[in-house]
């Protein structure tokens, strides 16, 4: 049996931190097959109301719009409950157990002390909505973006055209000048302000070493330095020793070990002490190995609530609208390229949520199938451009090409005969365009894309995979695991044990098999070349200024809405 | 008792003529009492799909898209059926009806024989889809109008702007080309093309007069004369008779009597013989002296499924994008503007019958509310601009101003925080806009609108009339009579049947009183000002050329369907 200790078979720990939960999984390092795993829900979700009423006697803090927080302690309990679950439910002796790894989501920030405790586990922050993490979809910090990127721009900075020319409102500078501006006495009070994909390792093993993928892709760390202290003083004077005093650290190399297993960790997890613990990582990234799609070219889409795009290149080429291009940020050695779509499961799950009668959720429930099954079934029946529409796929924003979370969906051509799948498909396909968007921007700027490989809850949806190969004309493979990240993350944590030279090594002994191919269907490839230049028609018009009413309305929006929300912040 | 027939009271009967169902009302000739009613719905409704499998003993021809048409005997099912039930209902002595006035719905063709008999009734037409009556919304001709208008345009033919520069594929030119065109043996057989309006007058005292309200809306009636043989014979050599042999007839004035009560309709309606029948009339212009709104500057708006505007002016202008201008349009002695959107009550029905999902619908039945009820009072609770949406309501095409049916819905700013109820409003807001567009128009061409006079199903939603007031800045008033149509086409019996003078002064004494009363609240026009210049920007952006996305949409989805269709429309 091969899954006892004796002394030949060795197993890694993946755990995928996600937005809604933590998962555990059970690999075994000399071929990478899953053993057990287990999830853990955190138990405080995302917080965009209002804080949790426990953390204090008072009546919680009330959050404004565009807020997402999560409270520490919740990533914790994921050591803690599913890491054992998951080593029982594989049956393995975890004593053989060699390394441990974790990939996280991104940019999500923790404001910390200087051991690492986070502020709102302070009684005197329980109550201040800034001493808590700031989840990657924490949109709030979009005014402190405006100016990070107009003053970037006005001043040339060298560093912005890495990021396709414009820094997200979701990332570590915009969210900590927020911190700064709206709440000075956390900011004075912050010690650190760090990933929490380098928070939950330094949980696991006692130290805090910044990791290469978020410290260039959300940290604006590029050839060895931040940007400028005149620049950062420009943008607020309080502003100018961000870098030095709450942000720079130890870069450690992805795959490399950050430390080992505290005695405390161990306890949490029952895991031995002592076993490697890898250099913090993110979910997308960690899924390339997982996906054994490391090569320059191969772009590998992790198709879930939102959409992220990593690949690699041999090569650095500036490609506007990109989330960023970093060295050695998916793998040591090339550059990986990142791009994104904010809302793309997301947006399916508005909709069957807010705009399917209740016929069709009655006809799916006496067929026994989900109402996103029943609705891409009947989707599956119409011919490319028979239902007469177009949306656009900004529901949740737009991160590429466009990184701007103002932008809101639209939809073009309904009429009284269109029907709930018609709007389904359009809205599927709207999401493809979006793909495919990222796909012309590689292009343009003479990055090659041979392959599409995608990862993530959204591959089960074969019609949604044809129609990505379709829109993007490129051969489709799905990936042949159901929990890419986690295993991408175990992969690292047995490069971090020294059991692989290397992460394209422990790529290809212990990553996934394909799972699915879709073939670019000729006839398909050409009808949606035609819908495709009305989308980028559309996208440009919206998207780029010609009209800029989705501001407007948010603006209006923001305005009507004043009087319901409290006039500043509590801190 | 009033209701008897003692030599004191007289009465008339009105019957509405709808897009579904013919509704007949006994009215008092004294004081415009409205004593009883009964509504029949077509046995045969819209037939969109396919010819009635009654009518031939072989498979009913099916219909492409677009297409809408009747069965004339439905109508005289109506004669039949609601007239009898009407004076039931009243209690009052059939030989007390001094005469009888129908509205019907407009431009609705029925190709008949020299004899009045509809050609769908022969035989060999049974089967054939253009033997039958093409309802107003029947828009396929609309490459025929887009020839007729670029053609007119062409030769500067001088009837074109009194249409706003814009003849409807809804009108007598546009389908009696289609008719030849794609049935040159049904246009061969056909010895007159009439209106609806017209034939059932004819069915009623066996004389066929041509009203001059439709004559001049949709029959390009102006200044005596129609469009030249030279212009038709440039669409269509066969086409340059069309007047002369198919359409050119003697001309009744509104108000005037079309004949008397034959036998065989005394018999159908249980009235005596003899009596009065009005020229025939269309829905909406006789709802204006029901709404006692026949003075120059009261804009009447017939808000159903569609909204109808028409409005009297002292003067003749050339208003861009209206229906039409004619000369006692509406009464004698006034130039009546005719305006209209497509789609209305259509979109919001549309909306709650496929995008409201299955826990609105079980809260508004546990709260004992219809569907539209829930969502308005839900809506009532948004400030305006909080939805952070703006729509077009072009769902069912725009006729005024861009009179354009191959437009199609837009609706942008919807967010993952989007609920139906968001939708819900920002859809009546559109159809608000799009009155104030028509509004502007009439303003910017000189002709005053001093206020707002609602009638038709819609006037019940409060929320929605006070939209209006807000929206438009006119005081707005509503009907008080559930029955403004029926009730107008009394009017007209009674001025028919010599009773009163004229229109003006039958409405005066039989018009119904104001219902509600809605006053513009200024903070809403000015907020609502902002929304109208976002709804303005998109309104020209896609409905003036700058992006024909609707356009192309709609030829790929016919192209996209077509395999499904036969291949030509039988004949």
């Amino acid at each position: 049996m091969d899954v006892r200790a004796d002394g030949t078979e060795n197993f890694v720990i993946g755990v995928d931190y996600g937005t809604l939960s933590g998962r555990a999984v059970v690999v075994r390092v000399r071929d990478g097959k899953e053993l057990g795993s287990a999830v853990f829900d955190y138990p405080h979700a995302v917080l965009t109301d209002a804080l949790p009423a426990e953390t204090s006697g008072i009546e919680p803090a009330r959050l404004p719009g565009d807020w997402a927080l999560q409270v520490p302690n919740d990533y914790r309990d994921v050591l803690r409950q599913a890491v054992p679950a998951a080593v029982a439910d594989a049956g393995i002796d975890p004593a053989a157990v060699v390394g441990i790894a974790t990939d996280f989501t991104a940019c999500t920030m923790v404001p910390v002390k200087a051991d690492g405790t986070p502020l709102n586990e302070l009684a005197e922050f329980a109550n201040c909505p800034h001493a808590y993490v700031k989840l990657w979809r924490h949109h709030a910090a979009q005014p402190q973006a405006d100016r990070i990127n107009a003053l970037a721009k006005e001043r040339g900075e060298e560093w912005l055209p890495r990021y396709g020319g414009l820094i997200s409102s979701e990332w570590e500078f915009a969210k900590g000048l927020q911190l700064l501006e709206e709440a000075p006495e956390v900011y004075a009070a912050m010690d650190r302000w760090i990933e929490a994909a380098d928070w939950i390792v330094w949980q696991l093993c006692g130290n805090y070493v910044r990791n290469a993928c978020t410290a260039g892709y959300k940290g604006i760390y590029q050839d060895g330095k931040y940007p400028s202290e005149d620049y950062l003083a420009a943008l607020n004077p309080d502003f100018r020793n961000f870098v030095s005093s709450k942000l720079e650290h130890t870069i450690g190399r992805l795959g490399d070990a950050a430390g080992y297993l505290t005695a405390e960790a161990a306890a949490w997890t029952g895991l031995p002490e002592g076993i490697a613990v890898a250099v913090g990582n993110v979910d997308a990234h960690v899924t390339a190995p997982a996906a054994r799609a490391v090569e320059p070219g191969q772009l590998v889409a992790i198709m879930g609530t939102s959409t992220c795009h990593v690949m690699n290149s041999s090569g650095l080429s500036e490609v506007p609208g990109m989330c960023g291009v970093v060295d050695g940020g998916i793998v040591d050695g090339l550059w990986g390229y990142e791009a994104g779509q904010s809302g793309v499961g997301d947006i399916f799950g508005w909709f069957t949520g807010n705009g399917v009668p209740p016929e069709y959720h009655e006809e799916a429930a006496r067929r026994g199938l989900g109402i996103h099954a029943y609705l891409t079934e009947l989707a599956s029946g119409l011919a490319i451009g028979e239902h007469g529409l177009i949306a656009l796929d900004w529901h949740s924003g737009n991160r590429s090409v466009l990184v701007d979370h103002e932008l809101s969906g639209v939809i073009v051509g309904q009429t009284l005969a269109t029907r709930p799948e018609d709007t389904y498909r359009a809205l599927l396909e709207a999401t493809a365009f979006g793909t495919r968007t990222i796909v012309d921007a590689f292009r343009n700027s003479g990055v090659p894309v041979r392959e599409f490989i995608v990862a993530g809850g959204l591959i089960k949806n074969e019609l949604l995979m044809q129609i990505y190969a379709d829109v993007t004309g490129l051969r489709l493979s799905t990936i042949g695991s159901t929990q890419g990240p986690a295993l991408g993350a175990a992969i690292h944590a047995a490069v971090a044990a020294g059991r692989y030279p290397d992460a394209r090594s422990a790529a290809e002994a212990m990553g996934a098999e394909p799972g699915a191919v879709y073939t670019p269907i000729p006839a398909n490839v050409a009808a949606y070349e035609e819908l495709f230049r009305e989308y980028r028609t559309l996208h440009d018009y919206f998207g780029r200024g010609a009209n800029e009413v989705m501001h407007r309305l948010k603006a209006i929006q923001r305005e009507a809405k004043a009087p319901l929300l409290p006039a500043r912040v509590p801190v």
